[in-house]
């Protein structure tokens, strides 16, 4: 028997509409579809695809706990590779949606890991939230000769400085709780006039402003700070 | 009369099918067709949507001198603002094609700061080269709370490695005929090995190999280094 694909899908930052025509094509037609969830919620990434989702599929959701601050637990996944990779082995492709893409920052990769010696994966990049952030700002993320930094809110204040001070541009991720010592850093640099704060981009509930006008001392999963030091974005 | 919009459409990293479903949308409804093309050649940014078009569409062609290591002629630019901005104050939509994302080092970004003053304009996010990349290699671009940097390969032998040595992940954009000096500055720093080239990601004619192994010293326009410290891809 033909063993399945295990398909890695992009599916984009949030918009249903900026899935690509191939993850759609693959979302459409495989027999499997697996997915993250948190425990007990709906899953994020199967609310963006349901519009499109062709009904009477195998579901497989991945429930893991979303403590704050730590990767997820590895034995979710350890426990997911082996009932896709029965799947598979049955011959039954496997639609995995990826907020995003899957290869940037994706969770995907402890799967990803898990399966690609033994099994048939491919990985259908997606729009990010790197540059679904950029369009909701409207402003370019990067022109020219520019260097960019995607630099993690959970760096020390200090190397997130140091980064900050050599970038012409950069994304800082995962912001959640840092958001206060991102702004503080960011405003040491001088470069505080300079950021914008976006989350949820592209999604219905999407928010951005400038970054010394986001007042709250948490931010949600879905955010990001973008700095370019040419200015202000233009919208 | 409604003026029309300037729709920056992201189409992806030349897999027809990395289009994003709103970006096909616009590009089926609008009137107005615009894109980069070299003098005297073909659009590859027109080939890559071929099979999607309409028929029917007034074409703009933005042709531009591609002088290697120059950023294109800036009066061109000037001339194709004024050209859409009649399109658009007649009520017509237009769809200019960019190749990736019009956002992450687009050449849209020349006719953005012409036309977003006085004209309504919108972006449409779309799948990066840099994404495109990581899914041909077949291994994570960056996970966890890696640091990412951007690097154009036109930065000084000196200026790239201080940025390499505190990276934990790289691309290395704009090649060219600097393959030498970033397959060298690579070297220096230990991470030769932890690199690889890629040119045409997702394109029908795409090639990847270990940076050791590519031997040419020129590289063409759409090619990318990317590195990362974990070590070699998994593929």
């Amino acid at each position: 028997m033909t063993k399945g694909t295990l398909y890695g899908l992009g599916i984009g930052p949030g918009d249903p509409d900026l899935i690509t025509l191939k993850a759609y094509n693959i979302l459409r037609r495989a027999p499997v579809l697996a997915y993250p969830a948190a425990e007990e919620q709906d899953s994020l990434a199967r609310s963006i695809v349901e519009r499109h989702l062709p009904g009477g599929q195998i579901e497989v959701p991945i429930r893991m706990p979303m403590r704050v601050e730590r990767f997820p637990a590895q034995e979710v996944y350890d426990w997911a590779a082996e009932e896709l990779g029965k799947h598979l082995d049955e011959g039954r492709d496997i639609a995995c949606l990826c907020e995003g893409d899957p290869f940037f920052y994706g969770s995907f990769s402890f799967l990803f890991e898990r399966m690609v010696e033994h099994h048939n994966v491919q990985v259908v990049p997606g729009v990010s939230s790197l540059t679904g952030c950029a369009a909701v700002l409207g402003a370019p993320l990067a022109t020219r000769n520019d260097t960019l930094a995607v630099l993690p809110a959970t760096l020390k204040a200090e190397e997130l400085a140091a980064r900050l001070h050599v970038a012409d541009a950069a994304a800082i991720i995962k912001v959640g709780r840092h958001i206060e010592k991102v702004r503080a850093v960011l405003r040491e640099c001088g470069l505080e006039e300079n950021a914008h704060y976006v989350e949820r981009a592209t999604m219905d509930n999407q928010q951005w402003m400038p970054l010394s006008e986001m007042a709250g001392a948490n931010a949600p999963y879905f955010s990001m700070v973008l700095m370019h030091r040419r200015g202000a974005a233009w919208a």
